[in-house]
């Protein structure tokens, strides 16, 4: 061997292994999923919350394994293992494992918002569909093997492809909208709204909420520097702007938020978020303005969602998701800029029309599949059950169980 | 420097780099072990669980490096440090430290069974044998320095070498085949069976049940794909046949075990456990069936056990790391066949004799350990001790010291 | 491309994801200190806890970006993007994000010694002078652009230049000797000491401690291991000893603190702190024989600063961070020795004054800046507040919002 096929093999080993270290700190979000849902909802709906991310996570990857993944990608692993591991270690199925977690970001998404009083069966059903369908093909339109295009058509209106390095719109957005509708038809927990006036529902747990504030933002940095996709692409402005948009965050929420706990944890994430879709083009300051837009966002959007609209989103995962997904769309147009000590080559139209693409797309999908399951099975906990708790009407068991015998 | 040398150095520091990474990965799988435990023991016994566990992870190191990587690998650090460090910037003894990680499983998973009523020193003390001698012996056989003639056994028999990839039989089997002379010489906790009659013991703390479970299950990313030992050897196929086991687990515990969340969180660890062996050979299917398999094997093993064998194995580690760990050695050589999809090169008679083998050689050194330090010192609480909690009686602590003063 | 040019361009994208992935791993021992310092003091003061230790993040992440990094390193990033990726990937840009983990320490480490009585304000204040101006002037005199000077002075001195590979006094001790001024200023908690009698408070929670403690632990190899700097400095040793240190910790305070959970939990990192400095030197048997000094330093240290002189330290960070970082200066010049097994190349000289020098820099910085603050605008909380929880009076929410209105 060669200098030259020794260094293709090593780096051919090493994409294997960049991919695998993204995939498993992405892996490891949907535990922060988890913890952050069981801070939040009361105590008889936590060990709901736990089954519920670890169920969805394991059905969408049955499902993106089988459908999504040949939907986004045109690439199949029905074939002997032998040909899957291939020359490169394994290359795509290791990008398969990658761009799961993205997917199966979005019944986590949704997990957050339905929270304490929907029905288990059909809400994996609905998360079946949309990591096994739904997002696939507006993955494949964006980043996938139908992308030519959507793509030029965004070029040739707005001068420039729709840039979305890490997902901003195609996984956050399309989830917090995929959520609206959701929380819509589902309706607000019993006593939430009750004769038109806002009865808030005191969280559980904020050590849990931090711990899962805290695994999501850990992981994070695999979301969006392994989605350099290979080892020799790594960029480290990718892990400087994914920090700065979350300090950003943190401190716009202390201010905003009145130094609330749960809005300063929750602001790290709304920065994250709305830095993926730029976070390879802008400057490190431009990130923290991004971040700290996107925290104040967050902060008054709760606030509206909740108290103005009446929407019970237990999570707040429309405006957080949803909301900042977009924002994260169209910030990547502005602070992209080379005008702006960014890298250039985008669009604000572009990054705009992308934006509210998604926006449409998710809210028509889940009107459309959330309508037909409210109307077919049923998507809500009888009364009864919804006043016993998740826990004890769907699992049996309450997540202190000793605490029962003393 | 040219090409050729300048790709050695970089690959013999990316190794290093990769089991390194591996080693931190299964280092983290001990806190897992902890929560598992803190979470399923009563809340008089969290405490206890880890200590136990830290405690057991530091003797192990201290053991295996001075008495069983030597035993297994033939390799002594006792020498000067330029001389470990070498010309490949420390790679043998960053390989202990991985199968180190390895080594330290067993009391770990011991732990959890004998937990709330076994005392601390003599369980330390068999500890320390087992990662010390017990553990590398077997190792050495299978893995290490004296696998030779054992392996040539094997191939003559049964038409191939004894397959473990990563460790089903060799460090679950092993571990949970010891555990079982331990829990029965033990006894059951007191209350747990009265005149005959099964009480079941309510466990404490689903939260922390399911951290230690999401602890686990990302580490053991790092236990399978880094088992490859060199970076050049990584393969995609072991992270998504890690990943298919363990969702096959979960949902197969989902239904199997009635939405009960200890056994969907345990039965993503049942089909980890149950892929080590093969989850370099099999499709990702099989393994997906494997660890469904694995998973009905622990809900319904777990029952028997404790309701018909009347065995209190608290964590249930004999069904989980004995039983499906053996069961992930013979699952090795049915789906790594090329027939089902997989690589080939195993044979189900090897696999199957080389499960028997650890059956047998765990059984004979638990029931020797345990036998002679429950003759000698003893390795059960006194009965007031075991009432006031292993917290209390042995660290003069509870888990909540706030609590006891308001 | 040519193998050597492929060859560079893999390295010096693997440097990227070394450094980052140590980040990362830095990173996520803040989410550590936090759960740490929330298991250590009371319930009514955990919110507090998590909100200090992210806010000082955000604040560090930023103070560090524009002054320290600069001060420390003459590196700005206050230019286009495009020129701070540069034709390496942003590797520098990434080291000022693995080196600002570090500079962030320095408010984590006082947080826990200020606990359960500080003002917050005054506090984020203190942190951003330390961790944009204190730290990393002594950073940038042991480490940086202005090392050239004093290093020299260390090696006419004592014969060899001062050594502290990742920081057992550039980081902890610096910090533990900032944290003593400041908690001697602000006196100790309502309570704790009566008529000249200890009040020892009851810690929370030890579960989230253990928590903590674990999460120090696992990003502690990242904390080490990569402050190489570069893959192809990568040291194995550096991993072992820093394991070897850890257990040394765990097993002499297992013995010294008498099975306490506490002392067991916090021995671990009191011998990751005496290993950074020398862990690149020492033979793994005297990385363990630091750890476990160290940590009978910290279990005696605590009882005489409590008790004897009685400060109110609450997390023990000066004797923990302060008083074993001291340690470990010292002891890389003991056990770096050749004599001792070790790579040699340090001098015991040396390393007392380098390590006496950080103390004296810390106190008088300490002193300085919380004599500053306690005269202007008070660093003490209002009795009431203080008798009412940080949660509370700081953040108008506790910990369990869900428990007070059951």
């Amino acid at each position: 061997m060669n200098g030259m096929s020794a260094t293709t093999a090593l780096g051919s080993s090493s994409d294997v292994l960049f991919l695998m270290l993204g995939a498993v700190m992405v892996f490891a979000m949907h535990a922060g999923f988890a913890f952050l849902e069981v801070g939040t909802v009361r105590r008889k709906n936590q060990v709901n919350a736990f089954v519920k991310i670890l169920t969805d996570w394991s059905v969408s990857t049955v499902v993106y394994f089988l459908i999504g993944f040949p939907i986004a990608y045109g690439i199949s692993f029905l074939k002997p293992v032998k040909q899957i591991l291939g020359d490169n270690q394994g290359y795509d199925i290791t990008h398969y494992f990658f761009l799961l977690c993205f997917a199966a970001c979005i019944p986590a998404i949704i997990s957050g918002g339905i929270a304490e009083r929907a029905k288990f069966w059909p809400q994996v059903i609905a998360g079946a569909i949309f990591a096994g369908i739904t997002y696939p093909v507006f993955e494949s339109l964006i980043w996938g093997q139908s992308s030519a295009g959507l793509q030029a058509f965004f070029k040739q209106v707005g001068g420039a492809e729709f840039h979305d390095y890490a997902g901003s719109v195609v996984v956050h957005s399309i989830g917090g909208w995929l959520a609206l509708p959701a929380v819509i038809i589902l309706g607000p927990r019993m006593g939430r709204y009750l004769k038109g006036k806002s009865h808030p529902i005191p969280i559980s747990n904020i050590p849990f909420l931090a711990l899962g504030s805290w695994i999501l933002a850990i992981g994070w940095f695999g979301f969006n520097v392994m989605s350099a996709g290979h080892l020799e692409k790594i960029s480290g402005i990718v892990a400087v702007n994914s920090l700065m948009a979350m300090v950003g965050g943190v401190l716009a929420a202390l201010i905003a938020g009145k130094n609330d706990p749960g809005f300063v944890h929750n602001g790290a994430l709304a920065g994250l978020i709305a830095v993926c879709a730029g976070s390879d083009l802008m400057h490190p300051l431009c990130a923290f303005v991004t971040g700290a837009i996107a925290s104040v966002i967050f902060v008054y959007g709760f606030h509206i969602e909740q108290e103005k609209l009446k929407i019970d989103d237990v999570l707040g995962v429309w405006p957080l998701h949803g909301v900042i997904g977009s924002w994260g769309g169209i910030a990547a147009g502005i602070f992209g800029q080379e005008a702006l000590g960014g890298m250039g080559g985008v669009s604000l139209a572009s990054q705009t029309l992308g934006s509210l693409a998604a926006i449409v797309f998710a809210l028509c999908n889940g009107f459309l599949i959330y309508g037909i399951l409210s109307k077919t099975v049923g998507i809500r906990l009888e009364q009864e059950d919804e006043f016993r708790g998740a826990d004890l009407s769907i699992h049996s068991i309450g997540a202190y169980p000793e605490e029962h015998i003393r």
